[in-house]
């Protein structure tokens, strides 16, 4: 989902900024595929490399943890009792949670990966799942504004269903977006649209620019 | 800086797809830079919208949770122990740390928030921050690839340069990333790298492929 809306706005744009300079459908298909691959396979790595820096982040700070634990487990002991400071509570009471951490100390660690520096454990496979649904919604929204081009010859008009259909999968993915994250269904709808309207035509006014 | 990898690798692959196809320097520098614009403004624009949606989400929950602290405090002591009790530390251990959350509804809010829910209070002006970081870094990583073809007017001589210094300014990120996130400078450096050629490489076999 996380390339979908990238994947619709940058081609889309991309393709009506050529139609200001370029009079030939089949010049822009290409750039618009061009594009697509690109932009799939550059953040669909980039989204692989990134979850597994954050694998690789946690499995550090893990060890890390473990290791001072072991080593200096009353400095460790001092920053539990200051995480707990900062909400107010005193020496005494967080001595209990501090007594039982002391008997085990995977569950110790544990406590301190969330509670200190705020990570959570990585899902296994969770780089290769990324990277695929990034780079898969890129190709499936690239395609859309795009389709429109292959379709006709002449380029004003391939526009002009390129941004209809365009429009309706922004406000369609934006609505379905919206759904999933809680903010409110309509106002998520128009958001995704202005931003693919507004993309579109900053490179189509550049485009043009350039063209003239 | 979360820009400027896709930046660069995009504006690069796409004109290096296009040489692939397209004799004219003319008309890959209209493409790259409605590529650029398309590209800055879409993810500029994401990006302030998701720090957005992350700071409405954060103060939802905070209304959600001060509520549930007023009107059911049981539950939510309970939801404390339960929070306790996956590390292991039973109701008489985490009984200090409750009382002396109960006594401050403030401080068990933000408590509530950190170490049920593992959200971090959002920065204000972080969203506006975001957006202009994402976008500057995008147009100023995209004019690298295509400063090239403003120069050399035959595509393919563009095209050598071009990937010279893309992928000097990749390594040079890559390592710079690397040593800001911990990562080995000189494995960041190789790995973003390879992402830019990989794109590269596809974009150019791809509008090859289209235009023969």
């Amino acid at each position: 989902m996380l390339g979908m809306s990238d994947g619709l706005t940058v081609p889309f744009a991309l393709a009506a900024g050529l139609t200001g300079a370029i009079s030939q459908s089949r010049l822009i298909v290409t750039a618009g595929l061009a594009e697509i691959v690109a932009g799939s396979i550059a953040m669909g790595l980039g989204g692989y490399l990134a979850a597994r820096a954050d694998a690789e982040h946690y499995a550090n700070e893990l060890r890390r943890e473990r290791q001072e634990i072991l080593v200096i487990p009353e400095a460790e002991a001092q920053e539990v009792r200051e995480i707990f400071a900062g909400y107010g509570i005193d020496k005494e009471n967080s001595a209990g949670v501090i007594e039982s951490l002391r008997q085990r100390p995977a569950d110790w660690a544990a406590f301190m990966m969330r509670f200190e520096l705020g990570l959570e454990a990585p899902v296994p496979g969770r780089a290769w799942r990324s990277a695929l649904t990034i780079a898969g919604s890129y190709v499936v929204g690239g395609i859309i504004p795009l389709s429109a081009y292959f379709m006709f010859a002449d380029v004003r008009q391939a526009l002009r269903v390129s941004a209809l259909t365009t429009a309706c999968a922004l406000a369609l993915f934006g609505g379905i977006k919206g759904r999933l994250t809680g903010v409110p269904v309509v106002r998520s709808s128009l958001q995704t649209c202005v931003i693919g309207g507004l993309a579109a035509l900053a490179a189509f006014a550049m485009a043009r620019w350039i063209a003239l």
